[in-house]
């Protein structure tokens, strides 16, 4: 089992420092989780994630890597940190985010949900049972309960009604959890996920349903799914009263900086998010001073690099106007050197807000912080 | 002016080791060039092209740096060395294959070549004279005169004029070379382009004209455009015989790993291709037994390193079935690990070529090698 360790709380938050400690490493909270969905970080290989980006955790998913590769080749492989030749923790979603964003493709079921694969059709059956099956061959140091998780905005029946689903199968992904053994050697967790959309009765209801059963840790699910920021940091703030203050509080999804920096004062330690990745990609880079729309024209000799504070491989090298010729001209190489940037810029934001926690500096280091990544909100928001 | 030092000759062959020293550090001959077109080897970082591929000079692209990012923004970065921050050497090529391979967009006239711009149909007028300017601007350390480049096949009579026509313009790209001056604070260095297509009695008079005009190095061009292997090898071999004995040979836009090795042996020093890094890109790997069609269902459980000899980063840490995996899924990382992979692999292979000739061994070393890769040859030609 992991060893969670709150080492400090903020005197003037509810902002916390700790330390989990798994089979594959530690991980120093608060901590965001670069998304590898089909087992590698889009755009940059292993060993820059660990050499460079400073990675401590990688998240993937079940749902991804049941269709492709499959559990077969997986098993064959002694599991995913095998096969992709990654040796510190892993984090596998259950699937029920993907299989919530199928929309068309899925019909939930009282038991388990039905959805068809994006990639050829093809009819699968995803109970708790089967989510935990398919995360022991994976391996994954932290699996995730399978839940359903609501839309935005989602009327209250549904929500209760889902909530409900949520907590009846967090007992059945519980059970099967501890029906089974891990395959590799290490140890595996689980975390269960709090449901309810916006409605703090749920919340509430769902934390302390959950809290019953004592997971590993606890997932925020259900939120980053197009409500207002201000409301996204009511329910955490709400829903962090009902977590368990000795176990990792995990808010799945998000998000932007200033989303991460928020959470992070009302007790959240773990994150995850596409957008640095996905942003990269697209030529917007997150720097200490606001967003940089890499393309813009004004960069076309700008011979300074995207971020000065950064100390990052691309950052150190490479000039905004070398990287804008390269998102310019479709280079692969922008897009390792864009995600190697945002990447490095996510993990040293959470690692400046540990070290600012720790010393109970946490309110004012972040308040400066988004004063001056904000100039540029509007542009990151179109992103 | 660089140096050569033509440091042993194969006691079995006309195959050669030398030595080019540039102001951006040594190139031991014979060498393969990565392709770096537009100021990039497509999907590999310069650290990587640097500590793993161990490549010694890369090539890039007069035609497309003039039209993206364009001279000014070269000019202002200090070079392309600067711009794309790579301190070792960088040959250029005229922008004459391109233009002869934009057929429909271009019209050659005697003082030069008319030509459109692939990217928005800008009209553009290419002589020996702004082509050594261009060059000049981006500061290589090796340039390559304006040629005209015949297709295969060729008529005598086009073949003839053509060659006049490039040896005419070879002079006028040797003056202006004369007249400019470096502008960056390294030295710069011209060769010559040998034409005349598959006729001897051209490539002759080729040779004979630009040897006359002492250049920095010659360049066998007008190969590897659709002409049989074996047409290819006679030509070279007929051609090295009149190119000077103590100045680099480079042939141009060659080739696979069983040409490099033909033409080493038939006398060439350098060469330049695109073969390992867009084979790359569609999952076509080379390896010591035979290329790798990474893709195919049966490594979807194969454990081990696409090429069991090599001692790349892509070798050492991941398995055929992750590379498939990640070809299939079409994830970026795909990319970079069959690039890495395959640049190793030919740069190894020049580099072994060299030890090779050094003992005398050459053809031995040569034979038995060709025997090993040759299985599946039929398929690389496919691809």
């Amino acid at each position: 089992m992991l060893k969670f360790e709150l080492l400090h709380k903020d005197k003037n938050s509810k902002a916390r420092a700790g330390k989990i400690t798994t089979d594959h490493g530690v991980i120093e909270t608060p901590i965001f989780m670069p998304v590898g969905t089909q087992g590698t970080v889009k755009a940059v290989a292993q060993r820059t994630l660990e050499e460079d980006i400073k990675a401590q955790i990688i998240l993937s998913n079940t749902y991804h890597l049941y269709l492709r590769p499959g559990t077969e080749i997986l098993e064959e492989a002694g599991g995913l940190h095998n096969f992709i030749n990654w040796d510190k923790p892993i984090l596998t979603d259950s699937g029920g985010f993907q299989i919530y964003s199928l929309t068309d493709l899925r019909k939930m079921k009282h038991d388990g949900v039905e959805f068809r694969s994006h990639l050829n059709g093809d009819k699968h059956f995803f109970t708790p049972e089967k989510v935990i099956g398919i995360q022991r061959l994976i391996g994954s140091d932290i699996m995730m309960v399978l839940d359903e998780c609501t839309p935005f905005p989602c009327e209250y029946e549904y929500a209760k009604t889902s909530q409900e689903l949520t907590s009846r199968w967090a007992i059945l992904n519980k059970v099967a959890f501890e029906k089974s053994k891990p395959l590799y050697g290490h140890d595996q967790n689980l975390f269960g996920i709090i449901q309810g959309s916006v409605y703090k009765v749920l919340r509430e209801k769902s934390a302390v349903d959950l809290a019953a059963l004592d997971f590993d840790g606890y997932a925020i699910g259900g939120l980053a799914v197009g409500e207002p920021a201000e409301t996204m940091y009511d329910i955490v703030n709400f829903t962090t009263d009902f977590m368990p203050d000795n176990k990792p509080r995990y808010l799945m999804g998000v998000g932007r900086p200033e989303n991460i920096l928020e959470n992070i004062e009302r007790g959240i330690d773990m994150f995850d998010c596409v957008m640095p990745t996905r942003n990269a990609r697209n030529a917007y880079l997150f720097t200490s001073e606001g967003v940089v729309t890499i393309k813009n024209a004004v960069f076309k000799n700008d011979f300074t690099p995207v971020d000065p504070n950064c100390d990052c491989y691309t950052c150190k090298n490479f000039t905004k106007a070398y990287l804008r010729h390269l998102y310019n001209a479709r280079e692969i190489l922008a897009l390792e050197l864009g995600t190697i940037h945002n990447l490095t810029f996510y993990l040293n934001l959470v690692k400046e807000a540990r070290k600012n926690i720790i010393e109970d500096s946490y309110l004012e280091w972040k308040n400066n912080l988004l004063m001056k990544i904000s100039k540029n909100i509007k542009t990151t928001q179109e992103a």
